[in-house]
């Protein structure tokens, strides 16, 4: 049986085996922030601004304290002490021919014995590369396979609609899979259910590697710069506008820069842009839609 | 007494009159976007991108139809038709040593006979020149006096809590005046509401006018092109986390690029960026707080 302590020091252990083979991957080095938090508790952010990642982060934190009222009343419990921890990483490249990654492992427990597991694993592309977003997928559902026949199925419905940015009607990117409130049952012990969250974190590097590898030297000019940013600046409306995780930090005081280490080194705003019909632009929104089987596009 | 065709009428005309004087202002032209509301009614976005103002927009809208469930629950009324209608403004221009403004004047009716008028300008410099916010404040005083006396004082303590970025602990920018929900009453008739209004609305023009020649000019290095950046992510953080008005416009599927306007054409974020103590940028955080008595700073 696993406990809050075990969780916790396999989520640092995860944060140093990721930011190792990032660096590999990328050639710069990691810099490191650690924070306290009033309430108690801290985390380690670190920050990359690296070859290949203009801005990047691998935030850590475990904090506990007094649950915040927003998950009492949500869970219509009354006064009870909450402990979290978990991994967020947000990877943003330079190129835009890399895509967009992000990352999350998280682990919830509170004093009357309720606890859970949540996270999940999202690629946003500024241009969709269809045999990428057919790997990735795959690998997601390697992964989900091992532990429960319907998770893939489950837990990728679930991203297309997490990571979906309603005023735009598009999704954020290619999808990947999206997950919370895992608790223990008869069919999934919290065990097994750590063992999958640690089979999705493990998974992080090698994806992210090999999509480095793939598509960092490809060629690109101005234009695909300028929809960078464009797209870029799309990520910053949902994260902001509709991303839970980043509403709920906001929301209870959480610690501003590890949260918004999310955001793009820099995003632009071009009034009503539209790509020209039949463009790759053209292409890769028209994929930014819920439902579709990445698993079978090729 | 007015009603909601003269109300509109005039709204409409006001845009007129800012883009002239705008464009005069700044030697650039408006290219105007003209749609329709599914549910009702439509609007103006006119846009600008000029010679001082990198990024602009000055957008009249009427819109009609149900009444949006929100608004109902706030308001606890059962279903009843609504009508609104406004101008809204914000200008993002190229040098750091022009401030950023906006403006919103608007009124909103239902069926039922409720109407009320709301509102506000404020002004975010990226360097805080306390000269200017002085002249702002004192220009918004006098406005404000003309119809009541303690309009001043109330919407300039409405406007620190309504533009404060909570999550940075930092008022947008110098403030200015913000209102909401002023319906008639025995103290003041729509009538008289609307005068004040009106004013609030033609005052725009000849402020921001003053700004612009008073700053244009101004020299500014790389140094203060990369401050811009990060106090115009700060503004995209205040719109699309803080801004109710945009959250409204998202939630309740309104016009995505006609309330996104208001987005900078660029905006970047830097990981935990701190300005060097007793550097101007510094100042500038400084000033970034509630409760100040800009009439007096000098």
């Amino acid at each position: 049986m696993y406990n809050k302590e075990e969780i916790t020091n396999w989520f640092m252990s995860l944060q140093d085996n990721i930011c190792n083979q990032l660096e590999k991957a990328d050639g710069g080095k990691f810099i490191e922030d650690r924070w306290k938090r009033e309430g108690g508790g801290g985390g380690r952010t670190r920050i990359i601004q690296g070859d290949v990642i203009e801005k990047g982060g691998v935030a850590f934190s475990a904090v506990h304290g007094k649950t915040p009222e927003k998950i009492l009343k949500a869970l219509q419990l009354s006064e009870t002490d909450f402990y979290a921890t978990g991994v967020s990483i947000v990877m943003h490249p330079l190129s835009p021919m890399v895509p967009i990654i992000h990352m999350n492992v998280r682990y919830f427990e509170m004093e009357n014995g309720t606890s859970w597991f949540g996270g999940g694993i999202d690629l946003t592309p500024h241009y969709i590369d269809l045999s990428d977003a057919q790997y990735f997928h795959k690998e997601l559902k390697k992964i989900c396979d091992k532990h429960h026949p319907e998770y893939y199925t489950k837990f990728k419905a679930w991203a297309d609609d997490y990571f979906y940015v309603r005023h735009r009607q598009e999704t954020r990117g290619v999808g990947g899979i999206f997950f919370d409130r895992l608790s223990p049952s008869k069919e999934m012990s919290l065990e097994q259910l750590f063992h999958f969250v640690q089979d999705v974190g493990n998974a992080f590097s090698p994806i992210y590697t090999y999509l480095i590898h793939k598509n960092k030297n490809l060629p690109f000019e101005e234009r695909e710069k300028e929809w960078q940013l464009v797209r870029r600046g799309r990520y910053v409306e949902f994260n902001l506008v509709w991303d839970k995780g980043t509403k709920f930090g906001l929301d209870t005081q959480g610690r501003t820069e590890s949260i918004l280490m999310s955001l793009p080194p820099q995003a632009n705003w071009i009034y009503s842009h539209q790509p020209i019909e039949g463009s790759k632009e053209h292409t890769t929104q028209k994929y930014l839609r819920k439902g579709i089987n990445w698993l079978d596009i090729i």
